[in-house]
């Protein structure tokens, strides 16, 4: 099995998860775009409805998009879309590819992993993962299938667990992201607070000033 | 782009499709197992509502079965569960993955792509395949979201264009297998007459006399 690469933290500081939904007529490539120019350093395609050929074909746009930029792509959950679009990297969650067997067949790239409590955290370790992702840190719309909400208290919980890089994800929004990052998250992730935003760039800009400068925890 | 390695015909002559809901309490593997030793000479595993880490369990489980008899195991749709499980080969939709990727990422995988019609039967020619799934020869309640049946003119027609391997599917049954070799498939695919039969090995046997002793066209 390969040791993982180290990927700068700075790369995982704002992730955007993409929900073409919320990201409208303008569309998940122009959103990506404008929130990546306004500091986003890491996107992950999230696709749950496309058909394989299409979520193949919107990867390789991004790639396309991000490649130029030094802004890694992961795509959610399908190491085959990853792959074939020559992405980055892949996020996983607890009931997707095992996390050994997606690291065999990426072994140089950017692996994500979903945990939401202890147990999870725990069985992270040892594991060939780049950054674990915390959720749901607050109550979200934009994902049904999760767990209570962690709050501040449990991530803090979590962070004590692990010194591995904690990207935080659920209900994440310029008014609680501070506190998040306080919380002792590394870095964080949002969907609809960039996707739904009607200016990407400057929200994106605000949430770096939080991932940046976190207050002191 | 690597050329496809030849798979000997023999091996495509009877495909067992799977369908957990018709294997029944039986179980998947029971009934793989049972047609193996009737006959079926390639199995394709098709797994639609599993989650990516059961799918790969169960790719995995199959592989180990058939690995020691020699008889390949073929993932439907999802190259990333068969690279995980080590399968043999993938089958692939108009709108799955595109050929050329899948081909490029599995160099010496026995790979199947499904055909409707004229038209798709024409753009497979010069693709790195190893054989074209014709479908639906006959209307099926195995699968909702197919084209009108074929019929066996349908397939006639779909045979005088090709020299590629034609493995019909689409309500193939104990009764119609020889008329459809007689319209000049190279094999058969079956999902309903292997998993819902009472006796899968006595079946699969029954369907080997059709296709290893096709009518003269």
């Amino acid at each position: 099995m390969n040791a993982p690469r180290r990927w700068p933290l700075a790369m995982l500081r704002l992730h955007l998860v993409t929900d073409a939904a919320l990201c409208g007529p303008r569309g998940v490539e122009a959103v990506v775009a404008d929130a990546v120019r306004g500091g986003a350093s890491c996107v992950q395609l999230r696709e749950k409805h496309l058909d394989t050929r299409s979520f193949v074909e919107r990867a390789r746009a991004l790639k396309a998009l991000l490649e130029p930029l030094g802004v890694p792509l992961i795509v959610n959950d399908r190491v085959d879309v990853a792959l074939a679009a020559g992405a980055d990297g892949v996020h996983v969650g607890q009931s997707d590819m095992p996390l050994e067997d997606a690291r065999r067949l990426m072994p140089h790239a950017l692996i994500g992993l979903s945990v939401e409590n202890a147990e999870q955290v725990r069985a992270a370790h040892g594991l060939p993962v780049d950054y674990l992702g915390v959720s749901p840190v607050f109550a979200t719309p934009s994902k049904q299938d999760t767990a209570p909400a962690l709050g501040l208290d449990g991530l803090r919980a979590l962070r004590a667990l692990t010194d591995l890089p904690l990207i935080a994800i659920g209900g994440i929004d310029l008014d609680n992201a501070a506190q998040v990052m306080a919380a002792g998250a590394d870095g964080l992730a949002v969907v609809r607070a960039l996707c739904a935003a009607p200016n990407p760039a400057e929200a994106a800009r605000t949430l770096r000033q939080f991932t940046d400068s976190p207050a002191p925890r």
